[in-house]
C-alpha cells in the first residue's frame, strides 16, 4: 500500500507518496501560517489531492514537532506552531471528505526514527534509540520492533532525561536536562564559555564567527575540529562524551543494539562517536554480560520524517 | 494452560502451579546448593516431577536472579549462583525426558514484575515501570503490555541509570546509580552517616540499633519513622526524593502510567511514597500535556516470582 | 584621626567623615558619569575638598566594585564603571595637589566586610566570613584579625567557588559558581521554573508578579514567604541550603567563628538563615571538635562601603 | 634561637633541633605507644633533655595528627593516638620542671606547610595553599605570611571542601569531600572500578598488582603511567584534574600565589601536575586579572613536620 507522509514545519510543509520498501515516488511542499492552524489543515487536503491523482493511497501520516496524544490523533501541544489540543485528524478528514483512507499524526523525531529503524541505519536490529542532536536533543525509542510512544503518547522526550541533578537550567523548568549538555546550543555555549576562559586557545573559534562571540555557531565549531583546532576538537569530545554516558543510562534500562545518532552535529562524525562510544564503553552497567551496543551516523536525510510518518500510517 | 513457576533462590527454591489468573493452585520447595548447579537443574525437574502428578502442565517458567540471554534458555552470569552461560533450560530439559513442555528462563525482576503488571497492581496499565527496592534496586519494565527484555536480554537494570556524575561508587565499577541512592543499602548508609553528622538528631535510630551504629538496619529507620522520630522521617523523605526523580527520568524516555514500588523498603508507605510522588511532579518533564503517573504499592505478595515466571512461560 | 571613605558606585559617589569608633561625623555625595573615569576622580578630589573643611583628615579610602591590585592603589577592572588598570591613588593624590593624606583603593565588598568586622556584627570575633546575597553572591573574609586580600588583590570571590561540578552557567565563563546558586538572580530563576512546573503552587507568587512571570522579583518571593505561602518558604529554604553548604566548604578551609549574611535576600530574616544554619550543621566536617559557627544577618545599613573604606586607610 | 620540632607518629617520635634558617642541627627518636598517652608525654620531655644537652633550645614544637585547640596547648581529638581533649602542653611542661621553654602542639599538616613556606617551595610567596595528597587529602594554608589556623584551631580541613553535592561517601559522615577525589585512596579506588569496567585496558595495572585487585596500590599506578600506560596515565590525569578544579575553588577565596602538592602521589610528577595546571587554568574566575598561580611539588621531605613544628614555636 501507498502512503502519503507529510513533514510540517514551521513555514512550510513537505509531503511525499511513498512505497512500503520506504521509497518516495513522488514529492511535493507547500507555503504555510504557523499561526493559521486551519491553513496547515487546507495544505494537508491539497497536498493528498494533488498526489493521490497519480497513486492510490491507502493511509496519509503528518508528523509535526510537538506533543501527539496516544491515539494519534490530536497534538496537545506545538511548540512552533498554534495547536493546542488541536483535532488534526479530524480536521483534515473534514476537508477529504471520504473515510477511505487512514490519516494518522505522529511526533516528528518518532517519524524520523521510525524511519531510520525501518528503512536505515536501524533496519538490522529490533531495539534502538535515536538522537537527534540539532538545536535541542530529540528523539525516537524503538523496542522489541515497536516504536515506544507512552501511556499518553509522550514518550521519548530523551533531551530531558535528566544527567546532573543542580545542572544547567532548561527551558522545560527543570535543571540538568541531557540536552543541555547534549546539543548545538549546548556546544556553542561551551565554546562561548571558553572563549572567556581559554581565549588564547580560543583564537580560531573566534575568528571563525567573524571576531563575536554572539555569532558562533555549531559548524564553526565542526570546521575547526575538522582544521585540527585543538578547543574545538575537545568540546566536540565532550559532547560525545555526554552521548555516549546519557546512553549508557538508557542502556541500563532498554539494552538496544543500536544507538543512531542524527541531527546537524552529525556532521563531525568520528569527532563525535569515537568519544560517544569510549564514555558508552566505560559507563555501561552489565558490560561483560552483552555486546556493546553500535553507534552509528543516521542514513536517512531531510526525508526521514516523510518517510517514517507514511509508514507509521500503514501500522 | 497451567504453568509451573520456579523461583531459584541462593539457598532454596520454590515452585507452585499457576492458572491463567495467576492463581497458585499448589506449591512446593526444594532445598538447593547454590554452588552446585546440577543439583539446580535436578531440583526443578523434580518439582515437575511432583507438580505434574495432580495437573497438567503446559509449561515451566524458572526465575532467578542474574543476567539471562534474549532466546530466555541460558543463564549468562548469576551473582548467587554458580551460573556462567549456563545452559539450564537444556539440563532442565534432558533431565525432564520430553518435549511436551515449554522451559524458559527468566530473571526475577522480571518475573515479578510481570505478576504485577498482569495480575497485581498494574493490571489496569499498558506502560508500567517496577521498581524493587531491597538491599539493591531492580525492576522490570512493560512498555505497550510487553516486557521489555532489550536486545541482548540484559534490559531493565534500572538501579544503574546514573542519577549523579561522580557520585557514590557502586559494585558495577560505576559510580553515581540510581540504586546507590535508592536502596535498603544505601538508606542505612545514610543513617550511618547522620550518626556521626547529626548525633543528637539520631539518638532514636542509635537506640533501636542497639547503641551499635554498624548494627543499624532498614527496618529501624522505618520503625522509627512510624513512630515519629524527624531523621528517620527526613531519610526516607530522602529516599523517596530519589525515586521520584529518577522516575521522572525514566518517564522521560518511556512515559508509564503508573508507577510500581516493592521490596522491603515499601513497608514505609506513605512515608516514601508522598515524598517520591512530590519529587516526580516536579521533576517530570512534558508535565501540563500528559496525566501524572500513579505512584503505587507493589501487591503481590512472596509469590510474585512464581507467577511471573509460570505466567511469561504461556507466552 | 580621622578618615573619609568614599563609595563609588555606577551613577553617583556617596562620602563621609568616619571617626576611629566607626561613627560618621558628616557626609556627602555627587553625581558621577561611569563612562568619564577622569570625573570621577575630581568628585573624589571635590569631596575631599569640602569635608576636609571641618575636619582633620588623615587618610581616604575609595571603595569600588571591582578588581583592586595588591598595593591597594590601582583598580584592575570594573564591571560598571570605565577603570581597566586605572591608577585611580596616582590620579587623585595628583589632584589634591598634597602628600600629606594617605590614599587607598579597595574592594567594595571587602570594605563592607570589614565596616561589618570592625563596628558591626563581627566585632567580636577574629575569623569571619561576609556574604553579600544580591544580585550576584560577593563577600569578605576576615582570617585571625586581618583582612584576606590574597596574592594579587583577588581574594574573596566567594561567589565563584564551584558547588556544583557541570552546574548552572556562570557569567564567568565556568560553570556551577556558588553565586549562581546563592543570589537574589538565582531565586528569581529558580521561582520562574517553579511557575513552569509547579504552576498550581505558584499562583501567588505570579499574582505578586502581576500575572508577568518575566516580572517576578526577589522581594515578591520574601513578602509571599511572609505571608505563608509554601511554595517561596521552600524557594527561600533551598537558598538557605545553599548558603548553609557553601559556607561548610568555607568552614573547611577557614574555620571562621561567624557567618554575616547581608545584601538584599538577608530581608527574608530566619526564613533563610533557619534552613542556612541546618544545612551547615549537617554538612561541616570536624563538627564534634569544635563550637559551631554562627549565622547573623549584617548590622552595618548603607554606609557599610563608606565606614569600611575609611578605616582600612588608616590600616 | 634553636627550637626543637617532635613530629608524633602512630608508633615513634622524630625530633629534631632547628636553627633560624630551618636547618636540622641534632636528630633523635623515641617508640611510643598510640594507646598510652604518658609514654609519649615522657618521650616528648626525654627527647628534650637529650636534645638541649649540646643546644641552648628556646621553644619546643610537637606535631601531631589531629585537631589542636586555638591556643595550641590541647589536643582535641586524634585519630590515631588515645588523645581526647588532652592537655599536651601542660603534661610536658610539668615534666620538663622548667617554664624557660616554650612549648607549642600543632596539627601536623600545619607543621609541614609551614615548613614548606619558611624553607620550602614557599619560600618566595606570602601566600600558599599546600595540599598533601597521601593516603587522604591534607593542607596548610598561609594568609599574608600568617599560618590560618581558624577560629577554634580547625582549619586548612582541606580535604572536607565539598566539590560533589551527593558524591562519594566520606568518613567524616558527609558526601562529596574532596579527598574522596583527590586522594591515594580515590587513586586506587578508580583504578579498581577500572578493573570492572574496563579490564582490556587494566591488563597491566592488574599484572603490578599481583592478580589481584584488592592488592592494587598507589605506586603501581604511577609505575605503570611512567611506563606509558595510557590507563593509569588517565587515572592520574582523572586526580590532577581535581587537583586543579578543587584549587581554583580555594583560589576563588584565598588567591594564593603558589599551590604546593605534597604526599605520596607526588612522585608522579608532571603526569599529576600537567592535567592539574590545566584544570586549574580552565576554572579559575577573575581569570584575565591575576597571574596564574604556580603549582608546584613540596620541597622539604620527610623532616618537614619537625622544621615546622620547630619553627612554628618560635612565633
Amino acid at each position: 500500500m501507498h502512503a502519503i507522509g507529510v513533514d510540517i514545519g514551521g513555514t512550510k510543509i513537505a509531503a511525499g507518496v511513498v512505497d512500503e520498501d520506504g521509497n518516495i515516488l513522488a514529492q511535493t511542499r507547500r507555503v504555510t501560517e504557523p499561526d493559521d492552524a486551519a491553513s496547515i489543515d487546507l495544505a494537508v487536503a491539497d497536498v493528498y489531492t494533488e498526489l493521490s491523482r497519480d497513486f492510490e493511497i491507502g493511509a496519509i501520516g503528518v508528523a509535526a514537532a510537538g506533543f501527539v496524544n496516544s491515539d494519534r490523533s490530536t497534538v496537545l501541544f506545538a511548540p512552533n506552531i498554534a495547536w493546542r489540543d488541536y483535532p488534526l485528524q479530524t480536521n483534515v478528514r473534514a476537508l477529504l471528505g471520504n473515510d477511505d483512507v487512514r490519516i494518522v499524526v505522529e511526533n516528528d523525531a518518532n517519524a524520523a526514527g521510525w524511519a531510520e529503524f525501518r528503512f536505515g541505519a536501524g533496519r538490522d536490529v529490533d531495539d534502538m534509540l535515536l538522537l537527534t542532536v540539532g538545536t535541542g536533543l530529540g528523539g525516537a525509542i524503538v523496542v522489541g520492533g515497536n516504536l515506544v510512544r507512552g501511556a499518553w503518547g509522550v514518550a521519548a522526550e530523551v533531551g530531558h532525561m535528566r544527567v546532573v541533578p543542580n545542572g544547567h537550567y532548561c527551558g522545560c523548568g527543570n535543571e540538568g536536562c541531557w540536552e543541555q549538555y547534549t546539543s548545538g546550543s549546548a556546544l556553542v555555549r561551551d565554546a562561548q564559555s571558553a572563549l572567556i576562559t581559554q581565549p588564547e586557545r580560543a583564537v580560531r573559534l573566534l575568528e571563525l564567527a567573524g571576531g563575536n562571540a554572539a555569532k558562533l555557531e555549531g559548524p564553526h565549531i565542526t570546521d575547526a575540529a575538522k582544521e585540527g583546532d585543538p578547543l574545538a576538537i575537545e568540546l566536540l569530545a565532550e559532547l560525545g562524551r555526554w552521548i555516549g554516558e546519557g546512553s549508557a543510562s538508557v542502556a541500563a534500562l532498554l539494552d538496544p543494539a543500536l544507538i543512531v545518532i542524527g541531527g546537524g552535529v552529525g556532521a563531525a562524525g568520528e569527532l563525535l562517536l569515537g568519544p560517544a562510544r569510549h564514555a558508552f564503553e566505560n559507563s555501561l552497567s552489565a558490560r561483560g554480560f552483552r555486546p556493546l551496543a553500535e553507534f552509528q551516523l543516521a542514513a536517512m536525510g531531510n526525508e526521514a520524517g516523510i518517510v517514517g510518518a507514511a509508514d507509521l500510517a500503514r501500522i
